[in-house]
């Protein structure tokens, strides 16, 4: 473990270096816009999917509570949403987002457009369902039920009182193809708080290589497929010690390992119930948080990261 | 107890005398035309509100398949529907109606119409949930957006592959007025099964005395709020034990006591996680196995009900 810290230290004594390559389109860095210095490392810890479930819910209003995780987005559709809104209006100064959600990914719990599968009826599959998967949704969505449903989205949070920080799109449909990352980006401008796109991976913006003034964050860092439980902590050490200055997101899904969870991960072992409770004990972990001190990240919020949104050159400003 | 099952014998002696009154409109009665003596007693155990939470799920199929309920019915609009088809095509012989629902009553886990609110707005709440409570859909429901929904209702359940024994109504909404009653009696004709509705109570039709023909159960027996933990049983027990020859249908409510279902009904201790769990006990019991024995309880489905509707007279006809 010593080895490994002192090969982060080595990679970022080296990334200072190439911080001016890194840099964004406009004379400062996202850090130095938010008033960091420009070899700061800024870090939204972010738990996703919450009103999926009581589980999920639990896990993350706790975490939200502790400090555990800094932000967190709400998959409007869902069960669990009612739920959030009144933990919401509990605690008016939690970092909440929208999930903008196209799909409904899990047999056993599914969920339709809150527009209804009428009005939206290129967004659901023959079950009256949002899709299991993003194939579907690339495949059949008309823009226009696209657009109607997410402001939809956006429209049952906002009238139930939730003050929304940022969007992020459930699954990165809305990173599937320039069409769909149109109507994301549309929806931040309206909405005016940033969105969540990277420059690249699962989260970067379709079809270029052009890093737009507007992308806050420069890398998401999340589990993957295939790591064992034993690893996990160490998962996240290796992939977050290495990083060069600059501003991400590490995306964790919370849950507890709970019948509930089980029964709507039943046949997903990948971002599963007892994935989800090892997030959890990872992040609320003593070992997790004397790492990212001595790291010396900097956890921030999406309000926080707004005051880094380029004023003069972006759509997209804070509220 | 040996004192109640005495008077409960008299009190079926006695109800011999009477059964001529109480018989229907029809020559025989409902239990005569199943097949069985007319004084027999013939009991449906319902479980509701299946689809609604996996903790309602995973207590109902239990009960199903261990026989401790012989019928249950389902919330099509609910989350965990989808787990309830799952189950439906493994288990093709389970008596499964359709809980047709016009109220959403848990504040924090919701859900809407399955036609959704642009469709019918007339059926949604502000939040666009169907109401928490009746009045809300005495006060503002059309007819028209009823029958669209309560058709979609039936057409999602269809469409899964649930063959459908028997329509009830969920909070015993559509009882609340004879326009409503009578869109239920037209979905019971439609979809060609039996609809539940009793003499008197709760489950009465609206606005009238008399008995229809196609009324096939004489009473429905559902626990009430106020009873304690400890009389459950006995509550069971006295309501069931008096009862006259005929036909009846014991309404339960199955859960678990677990995180999920103490969310979900964090502000309902009456219809709540812990009293849904006493239901499971008691039903699951060998007490409440052995009284039903000796009181000579016929345990019957709705699919076998059906064949007590009179064929000449009624539009309903069993599939």
């Amino acid at each position: 473990m010593a080895t490994n810290y002192r090969l982060s230290l080595l990679l970022i004594f080296l990334s200072y270096l190439t911080v001016p390559l890194l840099a964004q389109n406009s004379s400062k860095t996202v850090q130095e816009r938010m008033g960091y210095p420009a070899m700061a490392r800024l870090l939204v810890i972010h738990g996703d999917d919450l009103g999926m479930s009581h589980s999920v819910n639990r896990a993350t209003f706790e975490a939200l509570e502790k400090g555990w995780i800094t932000s967190a987005s709400i998959l409007v559709p869902c069960p669990w949403f009612a739920e959030v809104a009144r933990w919401a209006k509990a605690h008016p100064d939690a970092d909440l987002g929208i999930h903008l959600a196209l799909n409904s990914e899990w047999t056993g719990l599914r969920w339709g457009p809150v527009s209804g599968p009428v009005k939206v009826d290129s967004l659901v599959d023959r079950d009256g369902y949002l899709p299991l998967d993003t194939p579907a949704v690339v495949q059949n969505a008309k823009m226009a039920d696209v657009e109607y449903e997410l402001r939809a989205q956006i429209d049952r949070a906002r009238k139930a009182g939730i003050r929304i920080t940022h969007l992020d799109t459930h699954m990165a449909t809305l990173m599937a193809n320039p069409e769909l990352f149109g109507v994301y980006r549309k929806m931040g401008s309206e909405t005016k708080v940033p969105i969540l796109f990277e420059r690249t991976g699962t989260h970067g913006a379709p079809g270029g290589n052009a890093m737009p003034d507007d992308a806050l964050v420069q890398q998401v860092v999340t589990m993957e497929p295939g790591v064992a439980a034993k690893d996990w902590l160490d998962w996240y050490k290796k992939h977050l010690a290495p990083l060069p200055p600059g501003v991400y997101q590490l995306i964790v899904h919370l849950a507890y390992d709970d019948d509930e969870m089980r029964g709507a991960t039943w046949d997903h072992s990948d971002w599963g119930s007892a994935w989800r409770q090892r997030d959890v004990e990872t992040m609320k972990s003593a070992k997790f948080r004397k790492f990212l001190k001595e790291q010396g990240f900097v956890l921030v919020t999406w309000k926080e990261l707004a005051e880094g949104l380029p004023r003069a050159t972006s759509t997209t400003t804070p509220k």
